[in-house]
């Protein structure tokens, strides 16, 4: 099964194709330009150099979250436009579990960091061992703070747009911080793949309309109205 | 200094922009498709849509062999051409050290390996260890039973586009192969670039002129014509 896959939950932006786990073609990219502009173009530039027909795509898949509002928002709409155009399934998967399935073949603990502004970070805790990838907590939104207690003096690989704003501040008390390769270090289009396959297979895609994004936490603007009006906010 | 490094030496083909060691953007593509088609347009497409021009890239780098004797002709004489035109430097690095780099973060011992035909592979050896690459051989084309018998028990990561049927034919009297993770399987452009920015950093790039292939074996076709004049051949 042919999959395109999307992932623009962050400062970089990604698409691949693949077949069952075979990579066939992949675009990255981290210029610093909006996702908007630039990730439609690399999915058409892809195919077209791959010789496959957009219509030859059996299913599409894409980070939903957690990252970027915008940048969440632009990939989930790219790929319901695509889905719903073509009638084919999709399957959004989480930002920080793509991330740590670019990252098999290395052994160890991952620590999966994105920028969340506001001294939060967006995480996810897995270990890699013997090829296999165990999810240590549920995706969560924590202060950055609170994020480097709990890892202590762990070894940790950091991954994500936020792993090098981890390691400065944090590698002083979390003396096991060291950052993923420079290749490596955020979320690619293959990672999205691996992480929906096992959804494709076990019958578990949706259609476009149903496809979502999940944001972890609401957005500034609607968390600013509701302290004005008296109610909490996450 | 901005590097676009260029990866054609067997089946897959690759594209990378980099900025010392960080990944700006980078194409890889491995859909069966002639690299005379895709390398160039891969190239156009990327900087493209980083909105980066040619004009602004200080160098380019690319694997000039070992490999098949076309893809490396294709990716040579591409950066030789690019390279003529904006009167820049360049590098060519060795296709197995650049597949190597593209490991970087891993650990063990890296069995690099291409199908060299005939029943030969062109192969080196390196180990990974804390974030360091040590090569164990030169650059080699050797019997795939000559590999087996060295590699003998070791633990082994097989990288590259022999990597598949060396495991296939030898993973019974070698029980320590393993093979990369599928992402990772093939050199990319930023393998090349991370073996070349050590050459341009010490000075040592050279002109489009200087710039050549290694083939480590004559070409099919003059072995034949030296066997027959009674001369010798590897």
């Amino acid at each position: 099964m042919k999959i395109l896959s999307f992932e623009s939950s962050s400062a970089s932006a990604s698409v691949a194709l693949t077949e069952g786990e075979t990579l066939v073609a992949q675009s990255f990219q981290n210029c610093g330009l909006t996702h908007s502009r630039t990730l439609l173009p690399m999915a058409e530039a892809l195919l077209a150099n791959c010789g496959v027909p957009l219509a030859a795509v059996d299913g599409f898949a894409v980070a939903v979250g957690p990252g970027s509002f915008t940048g969440i928002r632009i990939g989930t709409a790219t790929v319901k436009g695509l889905a719903f155009g073509l009638e084919r399934p999709c399957v959004g998967v989480s930002t920080l579990e793509a991330m740590a399935r670019g990252l098999e073949g290395l052994e160890g603990n991952l620590c999966c960091v994105m920028d969340a502004r506001a001294g939060q970070v967006y995480n996810a805790l897995f270990t890699l061992e013997g090829g296999g990838l165990l999810r240590l907590c549920p995706d969560r939104a924590i202060p950055l703070a609170e994020l480097a207690e709990e890892v202590g003096e762990t070894s940790q690989i950091l991954v994500g747009d936020g792993a090098k704003m981890c390691y400065t501040e944090k590698r002083e008390c979390c003396p096991g911080l060291r950052l993923a390769p420079a290749h490596l270090l955020y979320p690619t289009g293959y990672g999205v793949a691996r992480a929906a396959l096992p959804l494709f297979e076990a019958g578990r895609a949706v259609s476009a309309q149903e496809l979502d994004a999940r944001y972890l936490r609401a957005p500034q603007a609607e968390r600013v109205r509701k302290q004005k009006m008296g109610g909490t906010s996450k």
